[in-house]
C-alpha cells in the first residue's frame, strides 16, 4: 500500500542556486527545510527546544518538500528511477543521540509514498546549528530515466 | 601490491533505510561507523576521549565496513568501477585540526585494498558529535559497471 | 555576459586522496578551501573572527580553486556538462545564520563564469570548526560528457 498525500508547493531557493538540477540521469535536490507556507514550523535544536516527537514532525515536513521538488522535475515522478541518498543534518542538543528515530520519520514517508523507488541510503550528522536556525535539513539525490538525461533546471 | 584482508560481515542499517543503493551505475553506501561485531570500538571525540592513533584505528574499522558493504553489492567487487568520494565526519575536540591524518588511515586502506579502483576524492568535516556518540562516520559513493545499472537494494 | 577570470593553480590534496575523480560521467571535486598561493587567506569562524564580507571573500577564493580543479580535468571545461551540487561548510559563530549570503558569493561566481553549466543545487551546513581552522569548505560534484566516462584521476 502506498501513501497518498497532498504535496505542498515546492519552496523557492533562499539564494543564488537551483532547487533541483538533473544532468545525465543524476538528480540533486537542494537542502530542504521544514517550511510550511514559507515559514519554518519550528526553530532550534532537537533534544533542547524541540522534543523527539517535534523533531520527527519537522523531518516529515522537510521530506514533503523534498517530494514536492522531485515531483515538479520528474513529470510527477514518472521519470524517477528512484532515490539514491538522503543526507540529514540535525541541529542537536549536546548529548542527544537519537537522530535515527527522528530521521526514520522522513525515511518511512519516502518509502510509504514512492514504494521501491523511495528506498534510499542515509547519512545523519548532528550539527550545532543550521541555516535559519532550522532543526533539520534534508538533502536528497536521485536517479532518473534517460529521457531526462539532460539538464533540467528550475 | 594489494592488501589482502578479511572483511567483516557488513553491519545492518540502524533505521528505515538501505545499507547500499545502486541505480544507473551510481552506488551509495550509508554512513558507516567503527563497529566491530555490532559494537562501536570507541565513543567520543578525537583529540579528547580518543587520541589521534585511536582515531586512525576507528577510521580503519569504519573503512573495513565500507568495503564489506561494497563487496556484498558488487559481486565481490567485480562490477565495481571505482570509488568516487569519501565523506568523513569526525567528532573532534575544540582545537583539534588533524582530521587529515586521522582520515588518511581510511584512504590508504581503500587504495591498498582496491588499487586504482580505490582512488577517491575526500571531504572532511569536524562535528561536535555523531549518532551513537561515534568518533567517525564514513560515507562513500562509487561507480559500477552497466550490468549493475539497475536498482540493487539490500 | 560571462565573467573572465584568471584561475589559480589548483591546490594539491592535503592527504592520501585525489583532487578530482571522474567515473562514468560523474565528477567529484575534493573539499576546497580558501587557499591562495598555498595559504589560507583567513582562519576562524564567520560571524566571529571573520565578518560577513570576509566570509564572502573566502567563499570566492575557495570557488576559484573549485573552478581550477574542474578546468584541469575537463579539458578546459570542454567536456563539462555542468555542475550538479555545491556543498558548503561554514565555520560559524554561535547565532550566525547568514550562511546563504556568504555562499551566494560562490554561487554567483560559478554562474557568472560558466553560464548555464554553472547552475547548481546547494546545501549549507554550519559547523563548529573545519580542517586547518578554515572558515569555509566547498565540495562540488559535476556531470561531464561521455568521452570522459572513464576514470580520470589526477
Amino acid at each position: 500500500m502506498v501513501l497518498t498525500l497532498d504535496l505542498p508547493k515546492p519552496p523557492n531557493p533562499v539564494g543564488a542556486y537551483e532547487a533541483v538540477v538533473i544532468r545525465r540521469g543524476v538528480g540533486m535536490v537542494s537542502g530542504q527545510f521544514p517550511l510550511r507556507d514559507g515559514k519554518l514550523i519550528a526553530t532550534g535544536r532537537v533534544g533542547a527546544e524541540l522534543s523527539l516527537a517535534e523533531g520527527r514532525e519537522a523531518a516529515q515536513v522537510a521530506a514533503l518538500n523534498v517530494l514536492a521538488q522531485i515531483q515538479k522535475h520528474t513529470a510527477n515522478f514518472e521519470s524517477l528511477d528512484g532515490l539514491l541518498r538522503l543526507e540529514c543534518y540535525v541541529a542537536s542538543a549536546d548529548g542527544f543521540y537519537h537522530q535515527p528515530q527522528v530521521l526514520d520519520a522522513a525515511s518511512e514517508l519516502f518509502v510509504g509514498y514512492l514504494g521501491n523507488k523511495g528506498q534510499h541510503t542515509r547519512t545523519a550528522v548532528s550539527v550545532h546549528q543550521l541555516p535559519l536556525n532550522s532543526p533539520i535539513e534534508l538533502v536528497v539525490s536521485f536517479a532518473c530515466r534517460p529521457n531526462h538525461w539532460h539538464t533540467a533546471i528550475d
